[in-house]
C-alpha cells in the first residue's frame, strides 16, 4: 500500500556498525542538563540527583507490534518512542531520556532506517527528551525496535497502580477504541490491495482512527494539566492492552472492586460509525481494543470539582470494595462481570 | 549438540503475558536501596540521587548474536547481562539495575524461558544488580533478547574514552582472544554434528576458550582493583568488538596515536594452542576477535608501580601524540598500522 517513492538504496554495508550509528544519531541533540554524556562512550551518564528517576522499557517486533506494508517507517519511530513515554507519564512522571536499539535486516537500505530515526527524532523533538543510547545490530529476519525510557518526579508526585480506594472516581482522558479500530481499517486495505494492488484506497473517513493507530501521541498534557488542577490521582496506568485489561491491574493491585458505566465511555464518532460498518459491538472495543496510549487513573471524590466539565477527562466509574466484584453497568443497567481480553502479544505470534 | 533432556514442554499462551512476566520473575530480589519500586508498575521507580547514572543498552539477536544450536538458554541468559554491566564497568560505574526484555517465538517451551531467566537471575546475583523491569513479547521468528543497565559512580570517578594523554600506558585486564577462538571450535563442532549427530564431541582442550565464548565475565572485579590500588584510568573501555577497534576509539576520541607490542598482548595457552590447531595467527585473533569484555584503560605513568606486576593488569603499549599514528610492534621490531577489522555484528547478518 505504501509506496516507496524514494529510489535510493543505500546498502547498509557501506556504513558499518558504528558510522551507521553516527549517521543515523547525528541530529540528536542534548536538551537536558541532566544528560552529562549522551551517545558515544560505553555508556551515556546521568545526573538524576534531583529528583526520583522511572525506567520503563519496550520492545516492538516486525509481523507482532507493526506491520512495514502499511505502517510507514516514520510513524513507526515516532511510536515506538511514544509507547515508552505514555508509561512514564502514568507514573505522573516527565520523561527525559530514551535509548533506542534496532535490529534490522540487510533487507532494508540507509533510507528506510533514516525515516525510521526521522521518526524518533521528532517524537524526541516534540516530547523534549534527550537520545542518550542505544544499539544498531542486524537481525536475520525482520525489523525489531527496542527503546528504553527515563523520566523524573518528585518523591511526593510518583503514581502507582496500587493506590486506589473504595469511592474514588475511575477517569479516562481522551477517547478510547480509535486506534483498534484503525488497526481493523488497515488490515482490511491490506486484503483489498492484495487481490487488487491497483486499487486506491480512498480513507479520508477514517483519518483519526488511523492515525491513532499509526501516529498515537502519550498524554504528556495530561500530567501537566493534573498539576495545573492540582490533581494527584491515587492510581494511575496506561492503555496500551486494552481498558478492561488495565482496569483489572488497578483493582488488582489496589485491593478493589469497580463499576463502570457503558454510557460514560469516550468514543469519537469515527469509532462508533466505523463499528457499525464492520458490524462489531464499540464498548467491546472500547474495553479490549487497546494501543490507545490514553491514562487511565482513580482519583479522590474531593478533586471531583477540580476536573468536572473538563474535555480531556471523563468519569467512567469509580471503585469499590473489593468483595462488590469488577462490573460494567450496561446502558439497559444490567451488571456484567469485566473480564481481561486485551490485546494479548504472547496469543498474536505464530 | 545441546541434547534436551527435559521434556516437559509447557506452552507459553497456557499462561499469557502477564501470568508469563509474574512467572519468569518470581525470584528476582531487589538488593538496592535506589530501587524503590521493581517489577509491576507501568515503570521502576528508582532514587539515584546519590551518585551519577550511566545507562548502556544491548539488543542480542539468535543466529547473529548467539547460536542456540550450542549456546544453552541459561548462559545465554547470563551473557546478555554481562555485556551490558561490562560497559557499566567501562564507565568506571558500579552496576545497579537492568531491565530485560524478550522477544521469543511460541516454539519455545515456558521451561526454555526459565532457563533463559535463571541464566539472567544468576548473573544479576553474582553481580548484585535489581532487575527492575522489562517486557515479555512474541516474535515471529528467533529470540531477541535486549538489556539495559543502570550503574552509578561518583561524579569524580568517571572514566570516558576520550581522556587519553600522549605517553599513558595502555593496558589490559585479563587476557583476550579466547572468546573468538571458543566461537571458532563451537562452530567446527556444529559442522561436525551436523555430518555424524551421534558423534559425541571431547571439548576438554577447549574448556576455557569455550567458557569465555559461551559464558563469559565483566570486570566488576577490576573496577574494585582500581580503586584499591587508587588508579583512576584516564580513559576506558571494554572489549566487546575486539582490541584493535577499541584502541582505534580511545585514539579517536582522545585524540592521540598509540603503539602496541605484540609480545606484550596476554593471551591464554588454550587460545595459542588452538590458533596453532587452526592455523591462524594468534596476534591477528588478539586485535579482531572481540567478545573477551575485558577492559582496555589508559593509565599515567606516575600510577605505574600501583598497577606493577598485577597479574590480573598487563601493559600492552602507550600512547603517543597523534600525528605519530597507530601501530603495532611486531615481534620482529616492525612497525605495522592498526586497522579495525573488529567483529561487526552489521556484516555477519544475511
Amino acid at each position: 500500500m505504501i509506496e516507496d517513492k524514494n529510489p535510493q538504496r543505500t546498502p547498509l554495508e557501506e556504513l558499518g556498525e558504528f558510522g551507521l550509528i553516527e549517521h543515523l544519531t547525528k541530529n540528536f541533540d542534548i536538551k537536558h542538563t541532566t544528560t552529562v554524556k549522551g551517545i558515544g562512550d560505553d555508556a551515556a551518564v546521568l545526573d538524576l540527583t534531583a529528583k526520583q528517576t522511572v525506567i520503563t522499557t519496550d520492545l516492538l517486533v516486525e509481523n507482532v507490534h507493526f506491520d512495514l506494508s502499511y505502517a510507514p517507517l516514520k510513524h513507526l519511530g515516532y511510536k515506538a518512542v511514544i509507547v515508552n513515554l505514555s508509561d512514564v507519564y502514568a507514573m505522573n512522571a516527565t520523561a527525559s531520556q530514551i535509548t533506542v536499539s534496532i535490529a534490522v535486516s540487510n533487507r532494508f537500505p540507509l533510507e528506510a532506517l533514516e525515516a525510521l530515526y526521522a521518526g524518533i527524532e521528532t517524537a524526541a523533538k516534540i516530547y523534549n527528551v534527550d537520545v542518550v543510547g542505544g544499539d544498531t545490530t542486524s537481525s536475520t529476519t525482520g525489523l525489531i525496535i527496542s527503546v528504553t525510557a527515563l523520566g523524573e518526579v518528585d518523591k511526593k508526585d510518583v503514581v502507582y497502580r496500587d493506590g486506589a480506594k473504595p469511592n474514588d472516581l475511575l477517569v479516562v482522558s481522551g477517547d478510547i477504541g480509535a486506534a483498534y479500530m484503525g488497526l481493523q481499517v488497515l488490515e482490511r486495505e491490506k486484503e483489498v490491495f492484495k487481490v487488487n494492488p491497483k486499487n486506491q484506497p480512498d480513507l479520508e473517513a477514517y483519518t483519526y482512527i488511523i492515525e491513532r493507530q499509526l501516529k498515537p501521541e502519550a498524554r504528556k498534557d495530561i500530567i501537566e494539566l493534573l498539576k495545573a488542577l492540582e490533581v494527584k490521582p491515587t492510581a494511575m496506568i496506561d492503555i496500551s492492552d486494552g481498558l478492561s485489561s488495565e482496569i483489572l491491574h488497578i483493582c488488582k493491585q489496589s485491593d478493589v472492586g469497580v463499576e463502570i458505566y457503558e454510557n460514560k465511555i469516550p468514543l469519537d464518532p469515527q469509532v462508533i460509525s466505523t463499528c457499525e460498518e464492520f458490524n462489531i459491538d464499540s464498548t467491546t472495543i472500547a474495553l479490549n481494543g487497546g494501543e490507545d496510549y490514553e491514562l487511565l487513573m482513580t482519583i479522590s471524590q474531593k478533586d471531583f470539582p477540580k476536573i468536572k466539565g473538563n474535555p480531556n477527562l471523563t468519569v467512567i466509574g469509580f471503585m469499590t470494595e473489593k468483595n462488590r466484584g469488577m462490573h460494567l453497568i450496561t446502558r439497559g443497567e444490567q451488571a456484567i462481570p469485566i473480564i481481561a481480553k486485551g490485546w494479548n502479544a504472547m496469543n498474536n505470534a505464530g
